[in-house]
């Protein structure tokens, strides 16, 4: 492991901020033809597209060096080979391993971290059984009849990361198995799912790492009562997947548990087994092997050094680039295919509340930005909602768009001359030439200055193995910029002030309940005087 | 009408800069308990608390002078009675009126825009009737059958508004009756969708106001060719919502067509028909006039011109405060509440489109910051997914939260002590002070700064009433934004761009199926090349 330094502190980093002054000029002319086919990157079935980012040879060269500087792959190794990277030095912190990579390093004779892996096994071993028993009649309802539903109960990456893997991949479902899916502790998110169910014939599989999760453990219960009101046996239809040993691993109430892990972070589990039981019961269990068959190759994409030949690093260094050296807050992130809907809200957890940090791994205040804030929704829809301010807008805002040459279902039609899919194709193509020239006009609400900054990713077609790949992408790209920001990219601290205001508050509901004269204390309209009564504000 | 001039050249402006230098501190210390009390906006059935944003007295007295100087208030009446405000003076430009307001003006003696408004009654009497034949049978299938199901063609105001709408109301849905959309070009969106449809009891209802969207024309192509392939006649199915004389305006291919007219944007069309034949089917004729009623109640307040008794301006004025003189690039809206799962995508569309600009209302550049970018998810979700960024990141990023006092089914458990409703409103009341006050630690990675402005909007429960109120209480803080800042909110001039290098890629495309070699020329992994084929850039 290289010594852990701030990215300021590198020699390169004073070279970009030189370079920064003059940025690469997409302005005005199309960027010349070699440029399109040398800025061009590939791995694990994915391109990556980077002519319309404001680099040069001098930038990249640059960005390489910090790389090289920050012991990026370095470092990405000695995660997968189990180091204690889940830490604050000299101060109390998680102090844990970071082995999401483990659950998927299934493909090689000899896995980087050979426990976990064997872990990993199990789990799959136990969730292949559990499977053929659905399929063979060995695991069925009270009447003996199949499951044909599953209500994924999971808040934060329970939910996030395997419900947008779900939606990704609903074109590969079994026929006849339905997914829903229950996160909000608003009461209403249940009771709307719920309604519409036959309940003897669905499957409620509770996904809570450390068993203790408020909103997921709220909405169980409001399934079991469901459940206990349909006069059915909740041990015949609930699932749990959570830690070893955790609140929730009670056989006498579950029909299965499976297993998560403490190395594993909640936004980086959708491999492990918070999502695979989700996923195996919705599309199969060769389907689910073959995302993990993709997220592992994309991690060994990610072990390669030149920053050219490594698709997960190059991105996540041109994030760097346009986040501290060009000043841009945000990052679009403008997947053009439909079923890709909620991979940007997985996104917003994976890399905000990894990188959303002020402190470094030394415990001191970092000056310089770090993680963006993430954003998006998928084009051609976006197009029409708010290209106008990328275009336009007094915020330059890079892009990433994410494409794909063939569509899914295989169902398309000529119109005027192009397919559907022809026309999703060019629409991303052309916005992101569009970003990057801009156009003149004597008409000054008519002109666009250009110089937005995008990079495209493409893959052949968006199967389970390219949804591996591109989930493994994203979280190889955030832990990269991690490393060279230095920073902790696998705590989240920040998430515990809210949660204790919440508790002391919620403390102060429960007394007021039994008090006779309590009229609704949250119903008062300025609320918040309650949390003074409640205690607030906090120190740690 | 005052004098349009942009903000910089106000008095206030002055003001707000140098009292922006030291703005009220949060941190440390809860609020004063009067501060609740009194930073406290009603309206139209909604509260804004803003006690926990960086605003004092001479800020909000400032605030209100600059509301006064840009003559906010005047314009939005001016607007109501059918100015043109949608133009750029000197330029071409679209030169219309601006008068989604009238479409719901109908519950006072006399309406601001009296011809607008007899439109829209026209519209909606010919709604009525469609839906009473839909309750007497009169409207029926080929076999005299109720139709269940409702397909809605759209995309971007045609379909974020009317989704979000349709979303937010589920639960007051008629029984047997259900809604779904297609927006994207994307060919799997409308493959996933009619799949799983009876389309003999389906209606669908394409919406584009020009009746050119490529989008929804091809996307009207794909469902009329499900419909002819199960035998059945697309002019017992389809409805249109366009504008008079358009090319959909054709009672040959429709079996019934409702007009909306050139005076309303997209993005503020969920009231007219574009939103309602769609919300008319799926909540019934009464629900929809009371969508209509809040919205109109909200409209009603926001002519009030003391900036402490109008939620839409203050609301507008301290985005402007966050945005302009403490510079924050960006707003997190973040509904407690899972039905406005996608009221954020609706205000996406609504505010960046309108705001996302660069030159004002007389073609000049603009010198300050416009728009800022919008994004959220629904809370409690969101706290389990980019909060840690908004407590602990580098970017201050004000938020504002929605919510209700009482859910929409009223269906809810005690677990704890508490409701789930309890602990909803607990999570959302105890962001807001965690996110001002901050918590001092002797762990610097559990220390957090406090001073991130938040406002909560509030609201007895989500209704067709409330809903109207809060999409108008968003329309209105746009358009004040707008008015300050000097912009013109109503065009759109920034999605042309994207969309001529589109269709120029097309015709290249087109061409090249022709060709006997043509092998797919989108599947180049450089396709961008392609676009200098095809002659890009461009100039206007």
């Amino acid at each position: 492991m290289p010594a852990l330094r701030n990215m300021d502190a590198l020699a390169a980093y004073e070279k970009l901020a030189a370079l920064s002054r003059h940025p690469y000029d997409l302005s005005r002319s199309a960027p010349p033809p070699d440029r399109f086919a040398s800025y061009l990157c590939r791995g694990a079935g994915f391109d990556l597209l980077y002519a319309t980012q404001r680099v040069d040879g001098p930038v990249l060269a640059a960005l390489q060096e910090l790389a090289d500087e920050s012991g990026a792959v370095d470092q990405f190794l000695a995660m997968k080979k189990g180091a204690v990277l889940n830490r604050i030095e000299g101060y109390a912190s998680e102090e844990r391993q970071v082995l999401h990579t483990a659950m998927r390093d299934l493909f090689a004779g000899h896995p980087h971290a050979p426990e976990a892996t064997s872990l990993a096994r199990e789990e799959l071993a136990k969730l292949e059984d559990f499977l053929a028993g659905l399929e063979t009649g060995r695991v069925a309802n009270e009447r003996g009849e199949a499951f044909t539903d599953l209500v994924h109960i999971g808040i934060g990456g329970s939910d996030l990361g395997p419900r947008a893997v779900y939606l990704g991949l609903a074109a590969f479902r079994r026929p006849g198995r339905n997914v829903h899916f229950i996160s909000n502790v608003d009461p209403d998110d249940a009771a709307a799912v719920i309604r519409g169910l036959d309940l003897s014939r669905t499957l409620v599989n509770v996904v809570s790492k450390s068993g203790t999760t408020l909103e997921t453990l709220t909405n169980e219960e409001l399934a079991r009562a469901a459940f206990a009101r349909a006069g059915l046996d909740p041990r015949r239809h609930f699932l749990a997947v959570t830690g070893q040993s955790s609140p929730m691993d009670n056989p006498e109430r579950y029909l299965r548990s499976f297993y998560m892990f403490g190395f594993i972070g909640g936004r980086y589990s959708a491999t492990s087994m918070v999502g695979a039981v989700m996923l195996g019961f919705a599309l199969g269990y060769e389907n689910f092997i073959e995302i993990l068959r993709g997220a592992s190759e994309m991690d060994t994409a990610a072990e390669e050094r030149d920053i050219r030949q490594n698709p997960a690093l190059l991105l996540a260094l041109l994030g760097i680039w346009n986040r501290n050296f060009l000043g841009c807050p945000t990052v679009a992130i403008l997947p053009y295919s439909q079923a890709l809907i909620r991979f940007t809200a997985h996104l917003q957890q994976l890399d905000m509340e990894s990188n959303g940090k002020s402190v470094n791994r030394q415990g001191q205040k970092i000056p310089y930005p770090t993680g963006p804030i993430v954003w998006g929704e998928p084009g051609t829809n976006g197009q029409h909602a708010f290209y106008q301010l990328i275009h336009q807008g007094t915020e330059i805002i890079p892009t990433e768009l994410i494409g794909f040459r063939y569509n899914q279902y295989q169902e398309d039609t000529l119109i005027e001359g192009t397919t559907s899919q022809e026309k999703l194709m060019a629409n991303l193509l052309a916005q992101s030439l569009a970003l990057a020239t801009g156009q003149e006009s004597d008409n000054p609400n008519r002109r666009f200055a250009g110089n937005r900054p995008s990079a495209v990713l493409m893959a052949d077609r968006l199967t389970p193995r390219t949804m591996g790949a591109l989930l493994a992408l994203y979280e190889a790209k955030v832990v990269f910029q991690g490393f060279v920001w230095n920073i902790n990219s696998f705590d989240q601290e920040g998430v515990q002030l809210g949660k204790k205001l919440a508790t002391r508050l919620l403390d102060h509901f429960g007394r007021c309940r039994q008090d006779a004269a309590y009229n609704g204390g949250m119903m008062d309209p300025a609320g918040w005087s309650l949390l003074q009564a409640a205690g607030v504000p906090a120190r740690e």
